[in-house]
């Protein structure tokens, strides 16, 4: 099977499908956008992603996927091994809710066209923006660490003592967080298992300065 | 199997799960929590829920699961049918990336703790939190008018003539939009399926204005 990743280096969404092409062995041919040229408004970007968001995964049929979550879900489905997600109930549905704590309470409203939005509403500048950017990482990161800390299901990674979805999200937030010079240690539990996702290639390989478009 | 929603009526996310608990046939005990009276903030709630969101889901074995898609997972994982899911990978890809185009792109951006930020930050006033609400709603809601016309997978509802998930998140993001009056007509193909949508009791009876603590 041959995929193309529709990508930047920076973004966040990106870094989690990257970590997921990596731990499910699979090769992906890189093609990078530069979000702040616009190079996702092009027509012909739209026609691939009307959303004109990074990544889209092209397949080699020529079907596109969209939304880091649901090809996700797609790649656990096709490629169930090694697995993303615990095989009981239970597992499966803390380790999704700990990637959408991420997924939809953090990292949408620190992206790069909400960073523009509000600096053409309301004059945000820089200092404002890792303001904003930080509330909205502690929020979650505060109730994070104590679920983390607290849940016996918790082992070397956020659910046992092997890596899913949970990890991939929190993986890439924790790099997002650095744009902004976010201390992870203010969340020990976050720190220790962001540290040792950063030991396994997979995770350390899709890391935003280890891409071919890297600034 | 007894189940308690802690929810609110007005609440997109919790429209979602109480959609998805009748589509399932599951009855729940209704516990409803006023947002702006910091109701979801109190240590007792906190324990339930370390995020101070609404919903949870508590079941009669103790459990809290909280975040919505997660728990719908896991709803269509312990209850399989009627699915919220179609049976191919393709078709599940295509329905979850929808869901998640609202539930990541749209919801996270309109909530109220968000409204509250930018009037404490920059001032927002009513003007501006339906300039806010309405900008991030249309740009997805543009996009996914286009994929949904476009695409030969969209029938009666989302996707083809069965209800699922995508449909409810797209149900419940429609009637939050009516907290700003944004009109669903400019998006034909949205307005018919939301409209299919209304006129079943799964989805009415879930509807805010339906919910005891409706004001």
């Amino acid at each position: 099977m041959s995929l193309t990743l529709h990508n930047f280096f920076r973004s966040s969404t990106s870094t989690r499908l990257r970590v997921a092409l990596n731990l499910k062995g699979l090769d992906y041919d890189y093609v990078a956008y530069v979000l702040r040229k616009g190079e996702t408004r092009t027509a012909k970007y739209l026609a691939i992603n009307p959303q004109g968001l990074v990544p889209s995964l092209e397949r080699e049929d020529g079907r596109v996927m969209n939304q880091s979550l649901a090809i996700m879900e797609w790649l656990e489905e096709v490629h169930p091994n090694p697995p993303l997600l615990p095989k009981d109930a239970d597992g499966r549905a803390r380790v999704r809710a700990i990637a959408y704590m991420i997924a939809c309470e953090v990292h949408p409203l620190n992206n790069l066209r909400v960073l523009g939005y509000i600096t053409d509403k309301f004059g945000a500048d820089e200092t404002a923006h890792k303001e904003w950017f930080t509330h909205w990482v502690a929020m979650t990161f505060d109730a994070l660490e104590v679920m983390l800390d607290r849940d016996s299901e918790t082992g070397d990674f956020c659910h046992g003592d092997e890596v899913g979805l949970a990890d991939i999200c929190l993986y890439a937030q924790v790099w997002n967080n650095r744009r902004f010079a976010i201390d992870t240690a203010q969340w020990p539990t976050i720190a220790g298992i962001f540290n040792r996702l950063d030991a396994i290639a997979a995770f350390r390989d899709a890391a935003p300065p280890n891409q071919p478009d890297a600034v």
